[in-house]
């Protein structure tokens, strides 16, 4: 019940693509990551995912269609909807808030799957 | 599934205590409300709610003690747990998430009580 500072969680990492736990409610996590280069496609079949960026800017591409995304702007990608994050240029740091049961690369098969998240 | 640019949506309304949707996934809602002045002390028996300032200095009231809260931080306040949120000097915004069923004064009689929330 005390009150998370976001600058300085994201101070206690410096990994990419590895989603940090900083808070939980009904179900759901609030998480934080840091982006840099390009994601895999994916999609989450029963999860709906939120993005908020607080960084940098995030290139969301869609299959068909992309958004950039800049700090104070969010977006939701619905469940089954395939997405790749792209951070193109510099670091992007983003809060998610999803199910607990979402993994970071949802239904791919790929070396960037994080099977259990630290909290911090 | 358009990205949502906080500030943007913050031009559509003006009026406190009366919290507009602006995303929903999971059975959870995203929301914006400006606040000012002392909101009344409630609880909500099932839902955890998660508030994220934006701008202004949020006060956070419990029975115990009170959080202040600035802009890029967030407190949740877990189910059945009284709290009165207040905005003493200036207006404050901020960003709610919780689920869909939420009332905005929980279990409090009031007259601030929001019963439908427009979506913008």
């Amino acid at each position: 019940m005390s009150k998370v500072n976001i600058a300085q969680k994201l101070t206690l990492f410096s990994d990419h693509w590895s989603p940090r736990i900083v808070g939980e409610l009904n179900g759901q996590q609030v998480k934080l990551a840091k982006l840099k280069g390009e994601f895999v496609w994916h999609k989450h079949d029963i999860e709906d995912e939120f993005f908020l960026v607080i960084s940098g800017t995030l290139r969301m591409e869609f299959r068909d269609r992309t958004e950039l995304i800049s700090p104070g702007e969010f977006v939701i990608v619905p469940r089954g909807v395939e997405h790749k994050p792209v951070a193109e240029t510099e670091e992007v740091s983003v809060m998610l808030f999803e199910p607990a049961s979402t993994l970071n690369t949802g239904d791919a098969e790929s070396a960037l799957r994080k099977e259990e998240l630290e909290r911090i």
